[in-house]
């Protein structure tokens, strides 16, 4: 099968259009040194969007020639691309929502990463500095506004779901959208794609003209998930920490999905950090949710939190399954509430600085072999600090699948091996079993080998 | 089955929002005399949209109570509703478009009827007074638009069309909409809602805020064909005929996909004026397109064009099937040279003027039994003529299948009888018996019992 | 001395860009009938802009191979303009604000006109029927704006003052600018120039980026008092009588500043208004000032008032001398009260329906000897008649002074005489001797040879 | 005499209305170390705008109680202000143009002033990091505009200008708003406020909203040129070296008007940077106006620049006496050209990063008596850096008439001395004299006393 590939010369808009001297020669540098291959890899899987493909791997050896720098202009620069997929261009011409999601690559994987790392300013070492960081790169793409009322749904779930649950998670959209609420997902398909779809229906309908379509990922997953076009505002983080940190600080509420590992790994993530006592009395709108046939998906997950961090953390969430509308409803009484809490602590609407976030959630988490190995899975801990490390093990899960890097480490090395106690290893293991049962591990039509081994 | 209904009482947007004393007394006096019933029967046929229904009888008799009336205030007029179809609404606020959509229906029905019928500017007896009285309700609904390069593709085709050609119809919307280029149809399920839905994500991610929907319906076929509140610009022309001219005028191309009677009365409406000797050397893209399998189905339009209005008639389009790329390419390509020629004659973007429709095509016509009994339609007569009474033949089969007033014609005195040359006659009931055959009839589900009769 | 010109073809803007042929044939023809010689002047008028002319025969003498005419296009109309003031021009191109108002004079004078005489909507003979017709010119002028508070301040005054007065008026707009206000004048020089200018200064420090000023002239009176380009919207209505009911009805308040005969037709026709017992309880905030130096000049026409019409007369209104911020504020604070007023009883916003204006105030008043010479100007009526009466005298002395064919008519038969009781002939006599001994008759520089014979 | 005054609190407007919690925590910090002199006492300038007051220190003085601090809130901050001039407020609301200038003090006096001063990318001892410095700064304050033809003229002039000049620099500015070309100035009184008073109305008049009124001032002027409020587009530079940079790397041409010390330092500091070796090709309009009285005062220029700095230098710049429309019509001229330079070699528009400007011409100069004493004013040395060297002088005099500081070290230690070679200090005493003379050294109606003595 031959891709047909596409050469082209395109202007930055937006943030990248007045740059120094000095700021080109620095971008020439990055973009040529070590961050070549995310900027890179990045670009190939922005320019890819609409091809179900959810393996990094395969991509990069699909487009092996494909190449992308930065030329200095006195005026500024251009982006000189070699090689680029055909489908990303309308009769010689980039479709426009990928020329601006190219020039949101070069923004954050090379621009920013220039301003934090060379800058006193970010302790990255600290859980204030990372935070900041936070801000600033979301700052930086535009994605904090002032003066807006509280309305971002942040939708999660698998990127690899079943016709029903597709449209399922278009029709939550279209609610979400009817009652003018926006949507922020990882980008990808499946439940990432569904409720954007959703919801630019019901903001067309209503006459919302600047719905915003927000979609934050990171290098490892984004060759995964290509971010579809929709996504009106797109964000490239750092690394996973930095991505879910930026989910839960810019959304008002989350609506879960069924999914597999990822979908999991959010779920703890999120639940880890409600659990801890400092946000005991904040409020955050959680509703799981999926079609009919998803009564027993969610009856699972419930059990394993119920199993694992216990009935405290089952109270942080509402489960409604096939009433599209109700979630709509609840989401948007929730969000008055977040709204009414922010308003009397004068807190920010457009990032949640009241959240508190342990050091321990936001240290990137290098799903090595090792890593894996000693992951801390017992009951012996607080429930918060036994949820972030249930977290890093689905995340690992999650790379060996999906992610290249995880792909080859797993490809050289064998699978993970997975160790704790049994009262938290034999829920855990059912719940990954039954994922492969359902094939949410990947795309339908792909045989999934397991990239992991439960150890009791 | 219960069907939920709502009471509202809504305030005006756009062309009605400012109103003098004595135009408000004209609007309570027409809208509660003879033109009530069409006034709130276009009304609810609005409410109505999103519900899967092409039967106008049916749709009255469901919500009997429902009514409408103007409510006169000081500073202008409100509507006031009562057993409205609930699902117009979103948590008791009714949706904008719909809303939108009513007071088109006000505007169009009442008040540009008022400003018509009393006008001797417009003598309807005379071809120049129709098209002028056309032109007055188009610019009335802020519909032509100066300044602005011609890119309105006029799509038709079915209400009831399969699956395939739905999505086939939608990824050719899509196609037109990635080059920039805007979506008018008659505003109803099928072929009228797929090509905006795909134009709507196309536009999207090239960022095309402005896109136009534009829909442009009658009253006797709005409650078979509810306008999709997608459609940002509604209008409701006063008869079919006028509809049609509304079509050729606006528009700068046309699509046909795959339909039943509807769209074999469209194809030979436009056809019969391309013959006219006047519009000879007029451009007018005209494209008959739809998925692999509706390949015999445009082999049977095309067999039926030749072997009744000839090889000249086939001239004037192009079959292509199951590529919707090549065909916005060529739409694309189509306007270009329409934009030519406007500029070279300074003819007007918005309105194509020099386009002849014969006096023919714009009287309406009533399909009665005794009118469609005494078609003329043999060969003895020039093409455009030809094409113009074969037009009233399938313009009163749609009457008959879908229309509240013809659906009940036909269950008072039986079937139509249609004669002619069994040269037209012959090809006509076999294209018919294909249309049948292939549920092109009514929507799927519903058992079609033929209002015609071929009489040869 | 020589005036340079300058020929130009220029397109429409706005409300005429999109015409029917039939339109366009009637403006061809209405334009070169009997209204040729008014739209020729008017459009003079607007081209001459800038001139400190105030003597419209003059203005026709200097210009006199000037010639505008309409050009038919398939796609429209262009205007074709002969021997224009070269100072409408910016290095052969059309100052647009000049542009604009072109358009204007062709749509009010032209257009309008076409719609209004050939419509049987319109009875002229009654005062519904004038007051749609007023109101049917300034929503087609686009003047009318729903969904805004009321903000318009209406400034009366001399288009003769001096530099005090001038200063004095500006510095009233930049206060009544500053609190966000519009204002509203006659759109000529003096004290209808002043208060713009001053409100376009501080919209502009306030950042009010969509400041109204407008314009509402006549074509008697336009080549005397040629539209200032930031006058954003310019209304032209077809005589003296509708000009001052569009002022009461679209203006929230009013201002007057110092002036001559024409400033005291305007007042005496608000007062009679305001006398009139429908209109007791209507609030309508009217204040006269003026620089220090105006204080005897307010003192002489409050005690003509108190004379004539009364104390209950001279309770409608306030005199504030010399402080711009109080005549603000007293501003806000009466339209304030309007707006309240029209809330409760649902009037709209826009348009003041609820004011009651007497028939005998809307009939046009022709300024002949004959009709001059028999004014019933004595106390043996009503209040609001005796005003109405008075108010006529004044309009025909402003003819007499500036007006082409009232400069022809004293030329040719001598100065009008006005009879009537001595306790109402005597205050007026003085007030005119000072108007005269003041200078606020004529520009300075130019002598004043009196136009009127007082007869008691 | 009593100076009202006003307390209040205010939020920010655009850039400072994201802050992260880090950077509140810095700005308070700067805000209340040691730049809270400055912060404050640019702040005092801006609200007392509209006063005519051209002496720093006086302005201090008179408003010695007035604070303003930063207030904390977890939404951002707010400004916390004391003792404010009334004058910046209307009916206890602070004027929207005003308000918006107190941020861009906050903006660019301490938040810039942080992100340069704790940046390893800024090197302020090289000329590169010093033109990146202005860069950031004018990016930072949204002044820099891409994809916008070159339009902006810098106006030059005196601050203490006769109303002939003044309204001269009035007519100019509204002739070059005619052509729509945008205005920038040092944003104080007279030949500051002239143009872009001119451009408003030339601007409303042509109805381009968009207009821009760019004011680039420095700490130590900003007392005594306080910001008029149309100025919508404000930027406070760090010293005078960076103001005068800004004004020619982002203006298009500069018009000089008569002026005194002030204009002579801008006028040096232009030629010496044209007549740079590297500069020779560049186009830059540059042109000295003034009305009919000026006549003289530009012979005495033109005079001591022929003497001074050479026939070359005269080269680069006409004169124009008294022909505002030609002053505007050379303009458009010459950066139509400047244009064409920077389009054939890609050059930013918005950014004239061609230019080269010496290291000499952009290290601040302390003009203390020492450094004023030891100035290098001989004829033997290249002829852009004798113009760097009398730049300075001329700066130092500035100071001296009218900074706060410069004022307190004349009223300690005496006059400054220059000394130099006879052949530039007789020229130099000879135009020093005739600024005296024409009272061009301070607003009139006060006596000057020389702040300096040439020593030959």
């Amino acid at each position: 099968m031959t891709h047909h590939v596409v050469d082209a010369l395109i202007s930055p808009e937006g943030r990248l259009d007045i740059l120094s001297k000095s700021e080109v020669a620095k971008l020439l540098d990055t973009s040529q040194g070590g961050l070549y291959s995310i900027f890179r890899n990045c670009s190939l899987a922005v320019l890819n969007c609409g091809n179900a493909l959810d393996d990094g791997k395969e991509l990069l050896e699909r487009y092996k020639p494909f190449d992308i720098s930065i030329i200095q202009r006195e005026r500024g620069i251009k982006l000189d691309i070699k090689g680029a997929p055909a489908r990303a261009f309308v009769d010689g011409e980039m479709i426009k929502g990928i020329h601006e999601h190219l020039f949101a690559v070069l923004r954050d994987v090379i621009y920013v990463n220039d301003e934090i790392n060379d800058n006193p300013k970010f302790d990255l070492a600290t859980s204030e500095g990372i935070t900041d960081s936070v801000f600033h790169i979301l700052r930086n793409a535009n994605v904090l506004r002032p003066m807006t009322n509280p309305n971002l749904v942040v939708c999660w779930g698998g990127h690899s779901i079943s016709r029903e649950e597709y449209d399922y998670s278009k029709e939550v959209g279209y609610q979400i959208g009817l009652r003018a609420m926006d949507i922020c997902t990882g980008c990808g398909p499946g439940a990432m794609k569904g409720p954007m779809k959703g919801a630019a229906i019901s903001h067309a309908k209503q006459r919302i003209r600047n719905g915003r379509y927000l979609g934050i990922t990171e290098p490892g997953i984004i060759a995964a998930e290509s971010p579809n076009p929709i996504v009106n505002d797109l964000v490239i983080m750092p690394d996973i920490e930095k991505r879910l940190e930026a989910f839960v600080r810019t959304g008002h509420g989350i609506v879960v999905f069924p999914g597999g590992a990822g979908t999991a790994e959010e779920i703890l993530y999120i639940l880890g950090i409600l659990l801890h006592p400092d946000n005991a009395s904040i409020p955050f709108p959680l509703i799981f949710t999926g079609p009919e046939e998803s009564h027993d998906y969610f009856r699972q997950i419930d059990h394993f939190i119920g199993e694992t961090l216990g009935s405290v953390a089952q109270r942080r969430y509402k489960i409604i399954v096939n009433d599209p509308e109700r979630v709509a409803q609840e989401m948007q009484a929730g969000i008055k509430e977040v709204r009414q809490f922010r308003k009397e602590r004068s807190d920010a609407y457009y990032f949640n600085w009241l959240l508190k976030i342990d050091h321990d959630f936001q240290v990137p988490f290098q799903p090595t072999h090792e890593n894996m190995r000693n992951l801390h899975l017992h009951k012996n801990q607080e429930k918060h600090l036994l949820a972030a490390n249930l977290r890093r093990a689905f995340s690992g899960i999650v790379a060996g699948n999906v992610k290249d890097q995880g792909i080859r480490a797993i490809e050289q090395h064998g699978r993970f091996e997975i160790h704790g106690d049994a009262a938290i290893m034999d829920p855990m293991d059912a719940l990954l079993a039954s994922f492969v049962a359902q094939h949410r591990m990947k795309l339908p039509g792909k045989k999934y080998n397991p990239c992991y081994r439960i150890v009791k």
